[in-house]
């Protein structure tokens, strides 16, 4: 053992040089017998050994046997200002992956390989020879164009702002109402096709709704303009070109076009404006790279969710029927992990992957679709940094407009916490075609929450219980709507 | 959302200060509509509003809605320079309590409450008026007493050099046998006890064999005080004289008292010297708080065992037998954790709470039991700081000697991994009366593992090798054990 000098930790030489050198030679037999023979000064203090001198001339033939101990704490005493334990964030890791390992073989010997291609395209059509979901999707097309129609009629003035309004409000609610009526009157759509278009719907919805408003904040500043032309020129619209240096700029009413239209339908934001900042060109390497990783996180959450969710959660059926309250705990741990490991997965894959895929492919520049919410300390910073182009449509369309009104920032925040909430719910509930308020009372369970750990807990302690109720929460509401689901269509849950 | 400024996290202050503030605004709109008035500055670097002055000046009522978005990377991409994942410690911490108290939590609903302090009693005596264990160390001091005279004749020189030595080793030799051949002969004997008492008389082996050399040391030391009277002050006995300042100092005869061989024998330590450093002062709240943390963690070590390793390590019988490989994988990486964790509260409950304790009850000065292992980075660094007393005995009575018998280093240094297992598989295999070499063979696969992390893998890639070698090394050889102890004791495991 320590024939050779081991890597010294840097807190022995913060600590008494001599006591650490002491050591070392100890370490060290290849200094020879003198190594040991000047007792080293300890943290007491005093040398256990008058004469400085002696460890310099050379020692008697048997001195390294005279004094082994020296006067000192041990390091885990609080007396020794000891704390360098660097090595346990390594252990931290290793023990998660060895018993993430673990896990995971246990699931192999127990189940087999469940991942199963064929199986997932059955979830998005059961009859190959109609795909309600594909039809619903490209049926959007008919909004869309409806809601450019009546922006060129408010431009040109053929129909007043009023009637305008209307027409956005009527387009906008059948945006949302039209397919939850084709869900119901379609039987043959799954609840993954309906989720998918579900999804799609709710984006235009969003989409067109920022359109209109941008759209008549643009005519309103066109009419502050013709009021006061003194000032026209700090009508951004106009602002903006001296901005976007080379690039075609374009002002109101030119914005109407077909191609501006569908640029915005499919670039990875929910807020419109006239001119999006765009990247100067498209990368390929960072194109393949994130496509890449979109095809592999794909595949690896389809077998995450195959191999890993399904088995658990139809384990975890049992208790909760029986009410076995220590077991439904046992069952929620266990799903915890995968659905908290895919939750992650599919984070990174929409959020970063997708969306950069998507940008990067319309040169669209702003990449910023989520921030550091992996540091959040507050419920509430998590909220507004996980799902950016959410938060900055909320903010934009939803919480400034009411704070504008006059509506106090509490009530604001509620608010905007229930459209969440009634989005949740909407795109859970319609596909599943089951009424469970699982997901609103999640979301809204949040409000409280964020009151809690804002009001008790900052730090790292904040942190962790952002971890913790994004872990156990999600993992809640999953087995419920599941329950729920087995106990309507397969009766009493296997 | 986001209605009170969140804690903004360092790296943005780090990252374009512009952005952040901007972002900051757009946060915040408790500023006002003006808030998001500005353009931020990108990371390209270029404004995409011309106008500096336009941020300080009352904004036209909706130039808020101009432009919403700013060219920029996502977090995640390696284009911006982020690095800030401190959350993802506490996700790790977060993580590994929740799946270990899932696991628990099923232990606990698998088998039920298992700890039983009558069961540890009936592991010591099987018949509670036979105390084989406790006889044998008491027996013990018949040894003791033997070196303590063979060493007085020697001081007086009534027996000669050689005499004396050969005395010596067939004391230490009857040290090592005695005990063999009172667990073979005593049926009454339980491999808990069995162990304890091994465990002893192995300690007084290395403790007797450093006294001896520490007299003769000093017999030869006062031979050469004698000879060269000049350099007689430089006798380290004598030097420390000076040092020890208001202690009473005991020189070379005057240590052969019964007192002084006590002290030796108590004091946790193995290597023997003249005057050991005293700590001033028995620190009674100290004592107090070692003393409560060795009762604690007695009782959670014989608990954790009961209702954790028992039954895991029964259940892995089966696939042991049937040689049922990716099942044994598994049975072996469940066992690996409690296992671990056991032996991480038994190494704080041993080389912290108790030696601290004895040291402070008896005044020990050196407290240096183990240095920070934990933060290892390669295997030989490990083994000589995780257990300091071994350690120090190996390096002053064994590995230094051979050294001056001009033995080179590598040699040597096996030679002391082999002495180290020889004593693991004697203090495993004499007290469950069988012979397989797996603690043996354990110990020395430390050489080739320390030569392939020494040789490959450094920093925090060595440290996560040497924990992975903890976590999953031991319960391989426990496994081992118990497996065959079964086959032998009951037949086919059940």
């Amino acid at each position: 053992m320590g024939d050779r000098p081991p890597r010294e930790p840097a807190h022995r030489r913060r600590r008494t040089t001599t006591l650490g050198d002491g050591v070392r030679r100890g370490l060290r037999p290849g200094r020879g017998p003198g190594g040991e023979g000047d007792p080293p000064v300890t943290e007491a203090g005093y040398t256990s050994n008058g004469k400085p001198g002696k460890g310099t001339s050379p020692p008697p033939p048997s001195s390294w046997s005279s004094s082994c101990h020296t006067l000192q704490e041990s390091l885990l005493s609080s007396a020794s200002g000891y704390s360098n334990y660097r090595g346990i964030l390594n252990w931290c890791v290793v023990m998660l992956v060895l018993s993430n390992a673990r896990l995971f073989l246990e699931n192999l010997i127990k189940y087999g390989i469940l991942v199963d291609p064929i199986q997932v395209v059955s979830l998005f059509l059961k009859d190959p020879y109609s795909w309600p979901a594909a039809c619903l999707i490209i049926v959007s097309n008919v909004f869309i164009i409806a809601a450019l129609h009546t922006e060129r009629r408010l431009a040109v003035g053929s129909i007043s702002e009023s009637t305008g309004l209307k027409l956005h409000v009527f387009n906008l609610a059948a945006i949302l109402v039209f397919p939850v009526v084709i869900v119901f009157i379609v039987p043959s759509l799954t609840p993954v096709g309906g989720v998918l278009s579900l999804g799609v719907y709710t984006v235009l919805f969003m989409k067109m709704y920022s359109y209109k408003d941008t759209n008549r904040w643009c005519r309103e500043i066109r009419q502050a303009q013709v009021k006061r032309l003194t000032r026209s020129n700090s009508c951004p619209s106009v602002a903006q070109s001296n901005g976007r240096a080379g690039q075609a700029h374009v002002s109101y009413p030119g914005n109407l076009t077909y191609r501006d239209m569908y640029y915005f339908v499919f670039i990875p934001t929910l807020c419109y404006e006239l001119n999006f900042p765009r990247s100067p060109r498209i990368r390929k390497s960072f194109l393949m790279r994130r496509l890449f990783e979109m095809l592999f996180f794909m595949q690896l959450l389809v077998g995450l969710i195959q191999q890993w969710m399904v088995p658990t959660v139809q384990n975890s059926m049992k208790p909760f029927q029986e009410m076995d309250f220590s077991r439904m705990v046992e069952r929620l741990l266990k799903l915890a992990v995968p659905n908290h490991l895919i939750w992650l997965f599919f984070f990174y894959w929409f959020f970063h992957s997708s969306m950069n895929f998507v940008a990067e492919l319309l040169q669209f520049g702003d990449r910023e679709f989520y921030r550091d919410w992996w540091n959040s300390e507050t419920v509430t910073y998590f909220w507004s940094n996980w799902n950016i182009p959410v938060h900055k449509w909320c903010l934009r369309h939803f919480y400034k407009p009411m704070l504008r009104k006059g509506v106090n920032k509490f009530m604001a925040q509620t608010a905007v916490f229930l459209a969440s909430a009634f989005f949740h719910e909407y795109l859970v509930s319609i596909p599943l075609r089951m009424f469970r308020l699982w997901a609103f009372m999640g979301m809204m369970a949040q409000v409280p929450l964020a009151w809690f750990v804002g009001r008790f807990l900052n730090g790292n302690y904040g942190n962790a219980a952002v971890w913790i109720s994004l872990i156990i929460g999600q993992p809640v509401a999953v087995l419920m709507y599941v329950h729920d689901y087995y106990v309507i269509h397969y009766g009493t849950p296997a």
